[in-house]
């Protein structure tokens, strides 16, 4: 028996058409990331997939993701899970800043580091900050455990718990499972997957509003190295756009 | 300590603005069922209510409620919970007529019967027919137990036991707990709580989109008999519409 997991990244939320950092900060999707959803979910459909249960972040942008799609997908009834590990990376103090304007004053070598390197962590938020989620009540349990910023190194560490206590038990359920979440949470679960190396998995891109589906054998391996798109040509695109950035 | 409930009856469906018996049939909300949903998410985060879980119907009509109320209120990333329990009243072989066609077919004593007897149940739908739940995954585990009609009693029958299982343990654990669910299956919960008695329930009207709260005791007794609508001026309104519908 093989086991059947589904991962579907987030579309456009007003920070990405703003060009801001986000990272933990709730921002909605644009009407343009909503229609990603949706394609989304017809994918999910025309597929014949039927998600058992969906796991999201605790950030809107996923869950309305989740929501639209699993409607598209007459799943909308299924039981929801959702975890703070599952958000996306947080930015630290370059949440809320302007990319661009970030680029401008700390130049291309700091801003690259801080985007794509595995253990380096922008600095992080100040206490108090505009943009930090200092007082909210969806990280009260965690007290002062909450993270202030994060590398992508900090993200596996956090979700790899989740994979063990919630994920892999559903799958082992025989759930087919849907993961609603970022590009950092689910570059967290690829790598765990598929043994993806320190280095490679920063140049990792997984496009958004494709669902990339897994096939898992008894111990958890993919059957399949890399997944599955339900779209092969924007699998294509998106591989010659991984490409492409290592020139 | 008391524990606090709040009860919202989804907006206007397709189906309610159509005039058709709904029942389980799965129909979105219009527009302005839309409206409703966002208007009772703001009266909830207006009175500062923090809902700490949500339970829904399998419907799209009240899921879709729960999350559009729980976005505005911004509470979108509490806990999930669903059961076909907390349904709307089945139709039986109403499911999918015309109103007023089915009114003029059985006269008015008959169709009143069916909408207002607390014990009298429609016809059951026929296997197959084009309105009934064969087949629908989400019944499947019910297996010959899924009704194929019910009168009002049969739905406080099966939503009892989600109460004493699922409700009652959540309130217990001190959260704030949202229903979003349909007429009878609130109807259902309200007699419940105040004891109302089998011949006033039926003429007993929640009113959409308005969150209904209860205070309840140690005993899961209310501390305001019918609870308190968060818009005391739409609760009068309701309340004259409930003495209208007797003369």
């Amino acid at each position: 028996m093989t086991h059947t997991l589904v991962l579907l990244r987030h579309g456009e939320s007003d920070w990405n058409a703003k060009n801001l950092f986000t990272g933990w900060v709730d921002v909605p999707l644009t009407d343009k990331g909503r229609d990603e959803a949706v394609h989304g979910g017809e994918l999910i459909k025309d597929a014949g997939l039927l998600p058992d249960v969906v796991h999201t972040s605790l950030l809107r942008r996923a869950i309305t993701t989740a929501g639209l799609a699993l409607d598209v997908a007459d799943r909308h009834w299924i039981p929801v899970k959702r975890s703070w590990r599952l958000n996306e990376r947080h930015y630290g103090a370059l949440q809320g800043k302007d990319k661009k304007a970030t680029l401008e004053e700390f130049g291309e070598e700091q801003f690259m580091t801080w985007r794509r390197s595995y253990d380096v962590p922008p600095p992080p938020i100040e206490p108090g900050s505009q943009f930090s989620q200092d007082g909210d009540p969806r990280y009260a349990d965690l007290g002062a455990d909450a993270p202030r910023t994060e590398c992508l190194k900090d993200v596996i560490a956090r979700f790899l718990p989740y994979w063990e206590s919630d994920l892999k038990p559903d799958l082992q359920d025989g759930k087919t499972v849907l993961v609603a979440a970022h590009g950092n949470s689910l570059r967290a679960m690829v790598k765990h997957l598929d043994g993806v190396s320190d280095d490679d998995i920063v140049g990792l891109n997984i496009p958004t509003g494709m669902p990339l589906v897994y096939h898992l054998d008894d111990d958890f391996k993919p059957t399949v190295a890399g997944g599955e798109y339900l779209d092969p040509e924007t699998a294509r695109a998106a591989a010659e756009a991984v490409a492409n950035q290592g020139r």
